[in-house]
């Protein structure tokens, strides 16, 4: 009976103090990890007032700020054991209560995962538009928006149940990594489809499904060799994520007297050495829109947090790779220890960064211990970028035949002599649109011949390609005349009240349209050859100055050469085979994997108006 | 009587000797020079069957190439004293002639001249068309084209007094130095007049002058502290330049199979690691122009005769720097050789080369010590390269005023963001118009207030403004429409038959208009204050995001500090000081040197359309 007395008593004090606190993060660790130490935050009301007590774990830091409910704890984790540990939170030097704190096992060799890298096609898509795998989660009790399809900036209702239901449709298509749009937690009360304004860094949106789900996906994807590519934010976080609600420190985020303040977006004051600080100052430290407070990456708790976090997911989740949002315009040199903590933790890992510029100096910049960089000393630590610039040329070039200086192909040859600006020219982002741009079948009116050489293109050259959902079966859409929506329509066959199914071939009931079956046919062929293919993945690339709007170059090794051929002009041609001879060494024949014809090579060979050949010599 | 006969005999054989050496090059040479060797150049029928000897002189390398009519000499000259010495010219140890050869004494401290910096402003002309000095000149029977000033593509008669009958002029408008487009003898029969097509590198045009009035022009000029630049071409010789008529070896110049082989024009391929070698050499090797023979700078002979008669140049004339045509068409390895060669022995001097490229980077590449040309091991040691990315923004953005994110003053903004990326900002060559382009004043079609905001920026952001002749009197000319003559018409006033004389003010007779005078008025006042103002030579620069098409920055040091206002907008536009705190410092009032009125730079203060203020902070 005492015994029993006793037990209730200490139930009554245990459960009083688990009220107290609201949040631990990260909400568990591994035990055998690279990285020594851990921050654990601890949050509740009046936390700050305890003292803390780990058996056998050595404390190494506690800081309270202005804010009583925050309490930032960092253990040493050197030699720490798997199974949970208590963290005792004291009051002169009694235990007013205790919290237990796990850590797990990692999975087997998991620091030296590899990321994706440029044997991979990357699809992308926008989760809540690509399928609806439950119909139960499209409203949640817990978040504010509720689902209207109706609505073209509403959510529509996709989810990680809709990804996992057509893991075979991009299997088959010939895409190798996912890249979906943010998963995690956004409460805003509109928009919130877009998810970029996240609220909970340890949580997927419920409309979405769970952490478990998400897991999931990464399981199922590796079953079938195809690679998870988590898009991680750093630089905001939503209005309403609950620390932000009740800020950590003042400076956890990047106050400004005006209260919301907008980013003047110039990422060139980054390394403009003729840049004023108030124009600097606004770009890093203006916000990107009113829902999502920028955050203060100089703020060591903060950095610590956001690398934990990011590292949690990796571990978590299984994931392959990051794509980083806003990467420009975070704090520089706090992103860049960000970045390296993680490559250190996963030096075979990949991060590609969104630096939205236009020049290719000033995208160079930003990649791993680029030449261009280290000017002003400064090493990014981020493996790969995008090439903006390329996607600067792909919309506009193939509505070009004029013999100009430097229009027409002459564009994309022109942004590849640049290469030599770039330290990893095999790690950078390749694509015709993302969510943020007019789809390319718009800008070139659903044109498939247009849409070939695109393809061809961002399929052939150097670097990683990344197709946006739905460009395979010529989807469109217009940012400038009807709004973002326009361009993150629903993928046709996702829901099930749809009354078409484009996952679903021509010749079946309510499939493809003929038309769209031909999109797709193309881009499967060009996919499923480039994926066996490796001269594509590593090969030198091999160029030849365009004339009259033909661009000819080749990839090629010790063992294989491909020629490819795109011709941008309105006439046949003929190519004259003697010039490039440097490229066609001793190979006599080939096969254009798009037709499967043959080609003689050592003779001069046709090609016709607005077609593109991908010539794998014999 | 017997001495006599002998003496008759020897006198009959040193003059057939003679006859048999038609050139030796360098004429002559210097005592002193840092640099140690002479490679001396011998030309004459069959000369190079003749072995040499010269008394107390080593000779460290005698080469015959495969026309006999070459003798290429290499003297050690280190401990060479100044005066006379004979060169033996021996045939089975017998001296069958001797050739006379001197050297001289360097001016005092010639090692050391200081070339053109960011203090000068560069004033550009073209001999042909700028003034005629000489009448007798214009045309002259060792040149085969004779003047017609009828014809804007044939020769008007200007020449070197033209320009040493002008120097009070460019004084009085505040230019400091002369950069006149080459002078050297061009014996082509038509277009001879832009002398880019040279036939004798040692040899002033006779239509210009004598190689004593060549250097009579700088001795003036020094006299009046100005300085005088040569324009240098490396590249290629003129198709009527004695040796090109009578090769040395074949790859003295870039043979083809095809004879004449116009360049591709395509600069990208020499750092393009992706560039085929085809289009790499058809760039490097290929000719400029059918009158153009494409110089071999990686033949070893050329390359030293080329250097040496730089070099020969500057010690002869008394130069204050090379302007390098072409520069980045040249063999890459050889013309860094030549310049390293002319900067190590005139460790101050300075040398601009033309870079024609649309991309900082690649410009920047060209840079000495670039960190850029860096990434594949090149430094081109060239000083100074030209801004040719800022007149691409100049030419176009004076025309715009939306509010776009990368139009109007934006684009001079933007060209600054990546000063960064050249290793010597203040050491490029500033410019809205030369030789090769539309003439600004025809652009923005004589709009005073345009030329005084595109004026405005190049005499006072970071660098060595250039202006060209005539555009300070609103001189037009369209190339796209008339061709070349049009951009380098005659100026007014340079010929005695002129009715109108626009180096005279408008308060003079037949002076200039007042339209003119106004454009001269504006120039004059911007350039002599500029002059004595230090800080818009090295001051640093301080730059603020446009808004509403206005540009705003600052020129500061420790001392001083000078704000600049565009408004190129169709707007008075108000400054929000507040904003420009940064620059301002602790400065209360200052004076806008162009209108001579006092600013309160504590409170805004107003700037009206399409006007700029140049204000120097108090």
């Amino acid at each position: 009976m005492k015994s029993t007395l006793i037990t209730l008593f200490f139930c009554f004090v245990f459960s009083l103090t688990h009220a107290q606190i609201e949040r631990i993060e990260p909400p568990f660790w591994w035990s055998d990890m690279n990285i020594g130490e851990l921050q654990i935050l601890c949050y509740g009301k009046d936390i700050a007032k305890y003292d803390l007590h780990i058996k056998d774990i050595t404390i190494s830091d506690v800081t309270r700020t202005e804010n009583p409910n925050y309490l930032f704890v960092t253990i040493d984790t050197k030699g720490v054991k798997t199974g949970t540990i208590s963290i005792d939170f004291t009051e002169n030097d009694k235990v007013v209560f205790s919290q237990p704190y796990e850590f797990r096992s990692r999975k087997e060799n998991s620091a030296k995962r590899k990321g994706f890298d440029s044997s991979d096609v990357m699809y992308l898509i926008m989760p809540d538009r690509f399928a609806n795998g439950n119909l139960k989660n499209d409203s949640h009790k817990d978040t504010a928006e509720k689902a209207d399809r109706s609505n073209p900036g509403g959510r529509h209702g996709g989810d990680i149940q809709g990804v996992i239901d057509h893991l075979d449709y991009l299997k088959d298509l010939g895409a190798t990594a996912l890249w979906s749009t943010p998963l995690l937690e956004d409460n805003e009360p509109a928009y919130s489809y877009h998810t970029y304004a996240q609220s909970d860094f340890y949580k997927i949106d419920p409309r979405y499904g769970t952490n478990e789900d998400y897991k999931r996906l990464a399981s199922e994807m590796h079953k079938k060799d195809m690679k998870l590519i988590m898009d991680y934010v750093t630089n905001h976080w939503g209005s309403k994520h609950w620390m932000i609600t009740d800020l950590p420190t003042k400076d956890w985020i990047h106050q400004w007297p005006e209260g919301f303040k907008r980013s003047n977006y110039r990422m060139t004051t980054q390394f403009d050495t003729n840049a004023s600080q108030v124009d600097s100052k606004g770009c890093m430290d203006g916000w990107f829109d009113t829902t999502m407070p920028d955050m203060n990456q100089s703020n060591p708790l903060l950095l610590k947090y956001i690398t934990q976090n990011a590292i949690w997911w990796i571990e978590y989740a299984d994931l392959d790779g990051f794509r980083v949002d806003t990467y420009s315009y975070n704090d520089k040199i706090g992103i860049a220890k960000w970045t390296k903590a993680i490559m250190d933790e996963y030096p075979n890992f990949n991060i590609v960064g969104e630096v939205w510029m236009h020049d290719q100096a000033q995208m160079a910049y930003w990649q791993k211990d680029s030449k261009i960089g280290a000017i002003d000393n400064y090493n990014s630590h981020l493996p790969s970028v995008m090439d903006f610039t390329l996607h600067d040329a792909i919309t506009v070039m193939f509505n070009e035949d004029e013999n100009a200086w430097d229009k027409g192909m002459i564009r994309a040859y022109d942004n590849f002599t640049n290469d030599f600006l770039y330290p990893d020219i095999n790690n950078i982002l390749l694509f015709s649109g993302n969510h943020d741009t007019n789809r390319i079948n718009e800008i070139y009116q659903e044109d498939i011949n247009t849409y070939k050489m695109v393809m061809t293109l961002i399929l052939t050259t150097r670097g990683i390609p990344q197709l946006y959902y739905g460009d395979e079966i010529g989807m469109l859409g217009n940012k400038d005349k009807k709004g973002d929506g326009d361009i993150r329509r629903d993928f046709p066959g996702g829901w099930p009240e749809d009354t078409q199914n484009a996952f679903l071939s021509s010749d079946q009931k309510n499939g493809r349209t003929e038309d769209q079956e031909a999109f797709h046919a193309f881009t499967k062929k060009v996919l499923q050859w480039r994926k066996n293919t490796k001269v594509i993945h590593t090969g030198k690339l091999l160029q030849f100055i365009p004339f009259d709007n033909v661009y000819v170059y080749f990839r090629h090794n010790a063992e294989k050469s491909v020629m490819v051929v795109i011709n941008n002009s309105l006439k046949n041609q003929e190519l004259d085979i003697n010039r490039f001879r440097e490229g066609l060494k001793s190979f006599k024949i080939g096969t254009d994997i798009i037709t499967d014809s043959n080609i003689n090579v050592t003779e001069n060979f046709g090609v016709a108006a607005k077609t593109s050949m991908i010539i794998e010599l014999k």
